[in-house]
């Protein structure tokens, strides 16, 4: 019989203790920022009826890059490609329980079909806050807020990436009274923008002749250089500066401003390429010359909920992603060294003290110590390279002495000291060095 | 347009935050149980090779009740029915890396097609807790006790439930040497056992007469009755007390003894359904009338690694699922009342003071308060009304009297209570309410 592969499935990936720690850590910091304003966790299924992104989501993501499938039951069906119409699902159909505004966010993984790269899998994490019921300044700003609110809990600092932000109202002013596009044309236009920092400025200007017609090019390319020079709100083309959403923009800044969130920019290129946005949409880009990408965004969403035969409720959202995340972290040097979670390792020098072993590993697990019982009756060597291998701060030995005496030696893992201790001070010596990094006691899951 | 169901994928459940909780509630006291026991924590792709499940799974959950498609790549693939397959193919992949014994858990979402009803869902989540490179009874008792742990973590008294223990090779003893069937024959009467408790006694012994044959089925069902008495270990026929299997189960009892496992008990009946257990086998027992059925189980499978083309390994485990244990903790009327993870709720007197208000969010957030931010605008009652709704413990009110004398007005949302206080009371106030049921500094996503 040939042997099953041990490869993951194409653009998986497995996640190690040694990756899973890093993981967690970026969840945890997610989840406890969101937590501090006032957001609650949900959970929604990973397969949705296809309808729900066919409807909505934008041709590429519904079309191309959806798993999708027809079950026993002949539903068509969708692994979910992104959270955004699941939650908007569920808030239609508790619209009249649910109290306004819903602050609410969720962490899970969701599949598309990707060509697989650094810090993009076809199976990807992503933390998802959405406001519910809320529209305006105050709204858009607190959701703004948190991306930076999370950004610095990782350390980040305001110079390492920039936001950018733009609206979809401006947009269609831009493309329909300002560029004067047809409803064929102006999606188009959208599209193209949205490529601009992935094509040539040939290429983009070419692609933008072809869509304005041979006779409004010249006058097109003219207004498009005007607008691509206007780097504030306040230096947009007149026909565009009176238009309303100039002046929410400019409040929204002012409101970020005195919120600390100093690198927030006003960028007319950006789309966002979802169907579904509204009003304010924004990316957080990575500053670091290695990265210089976006790394996620959000905006609002006024439409969605009213797909599901409830009345239109105001929406607005981001979705970090953990990959791009991870790579800024990386990047920055902003990722913490992890321990194993397990905190003692027990190395026993007898297979007849187990039970003795057993119970004092009993009493530092009910004074909240984790740890781990090694068991085989190996050579002393062995059972200390196994503590290291795993990345145990401690271990501890427990022979026919140290059951007597109630004494214990103690190894530090890493500086190799060793010190013999009463229990009481084996509980401290292991909590002192508990996680540096650490998010005591407003976890996730809690 | 005909507007889209509101409803989830059929046999798929929305977590809203309130059902949220309880879900996070029983995670966070699974992983704070098995972490203080030296486990690790994983992540696997929610996709694999649909072969990893053909391999070794059994027929019914390969064949009938996996979600399998083929992608644009044409591969066959499968949405994972269970994860003990990932966690061997990636133990397998990684196998001079790893250090022995590997103590692993995970907390993920699976598939499987199912009839919907209480207690099961076709999207399902579970713990699994595996223990890789230990052989022996130190090692399933370890995840024996871990099982019992878990429980009694939740508050569940030994009364509450059973523990019922098999051995794979025993069973293979009492076929083969005892029952005398053949390799065709063998593999039926364990499927007939495993459904023993779901038919009549007069099914059971039909069915087990067509499998002996007409001949020999008299003396079997003689053999059967005899075995069916054997409530203990000890009082097994004397053809397979001899086992060797029966002395390691008997050692197993008696450890599992003195770490305070009283509710164990020898059930030569329990076969569990999975081909790829090889050694001891479990399953821990509902005992409320209510309920009176299987809530989870696990074994010793040292055979599964091995197929992934890497030497055998031995491996031990456990998979306790969410909804079997929600229903255990319901009718043991053993959940706790949660409230909101946000503990206060800001409401605002006069939207000219939401930046003031905003700074004292930001300083309560900064001491670890979980504060959301009502900017709406909104008359006071429907403030409370919604911090009410939502479940949340406070509620302070900022006035511009609040904001010059530095007293704070907090309503106890449950009680009505009000009082004035400073910030500093603030801060204790909120978190002395904190958690009654907490799980503090040992979380998960740690």
């Amino acid at each position: 019989m040939t042997s099953l592969s041990t490869n993951p499935y194409k653009g998986t990936r497995d996640y190690y203790p040694r990756e899973k720690r890093i993981q967690n850590y970026i969840f945890n910091i997610w989840a406890r920022t969101v937590k501090q304003f006032g957001y609650e966790e949900y959970g929604a299924p990973m397969l949705e009826p296809l309808e729900v992104y066919t409807a909505k989501s934008g041709d590429e993501l519904a079309g191309e890059q959806t798993y999708r499938f027809t079950d026993r039951g002949e539903r068509q069906v969708a692994i979910r490609p992104e959270m955004t119409p699941s939650i908007s699902r569920m808030v239609a159909a508790k619209r009249q329980e649910l109290a306004y505004p819903a602050r609410l966010f969720s962490i899970a993984n969701f599949m598309r079909y990707e060509r697989p790269q650094r810090g993009r899998e076809r199976e990807f994490w992503q933390m998802n806050v959405d406001m519910f019921g809320a529209a305006g300044v105050q709204a858009d700003a607190e959701i703004i807020t948190l991306g930076f609110e999370t950004m610095k809990a990782f350390g980040a600092t305001p110079n390492m990436y920039s936001i950018k932000v733009n609206s979809r109202t401006l947009i269609d002013a831009m493309m329909q009274d300002y560029l004067g596009l047809d409803p064929i044309q102006a999606p188009l236009m959208v599209k193209l923008f949205d490529r601009k920092n992935k094509i040539s400025n040939e290429d983009f200007r070419d692609q933008a002749i072809e869509i304005f017609g041979v006779d409004n090019a010249k006058e097109g390319l003219g207004k498009i250089a005007k607008l691509l020079i206007a780097k504030e709100i306040s230096s947009l083309p007149s026909e565009l500066s009176e238009h309303e959403t100039v002046a929410e923009l400019s409040s929204l800044f002012e409101v970020l401003q005195q919120r600390g969130v100093t690198n927030v920019q006003f960028d007319i290129t950006l789309m966002r390429g979802f169907d579904y946005y509204t009003g304010t949409v924004f990316e957080f880009f990575d500053s670091h010359p290695d990265n210089n990408r976006a790394m996620f965004g959000g905006g609002r969403y006024d439409g969605l909920v009213g797909l599901f035969g409830a009345e239109p409720i105001s929406a607005v959202g981001m979705a970090p992603g953990l990959s791009p995340i991870e790579l800024f972290l990386e990047s920055h040097n902003l990722l913490p060294e992890f321990a194993s979670t397990t905190e003692l390792y027990m190395a026993t020098l007898d297979e007849s003290l187990i039970p003795q072993a057993y119970d004092l590993a009993s009493q530092l697990r009910s004074e909240k110590v984790n740890v781990e019982l090694d068991f085989t009756g190996r050579k002393l060597d062995k059972q200390i390279k196994t503590a290291v291998k795993k990345q145990i701060p401690y271990v501890v030995f427990i022979g026919e002495n140290e059951v007597k005496s109630q004494k214990f030696n103690v190894k530090n893992t890493k500086t190799g000291e060793e010190e013999a201790v009463v229990f009481e001070r084996l509980v401290t010596l292991v909590k002192d060095k508990r996680h540096n990094y650490s998010v005591d006691d407003n976890d996730l899951f809690e």
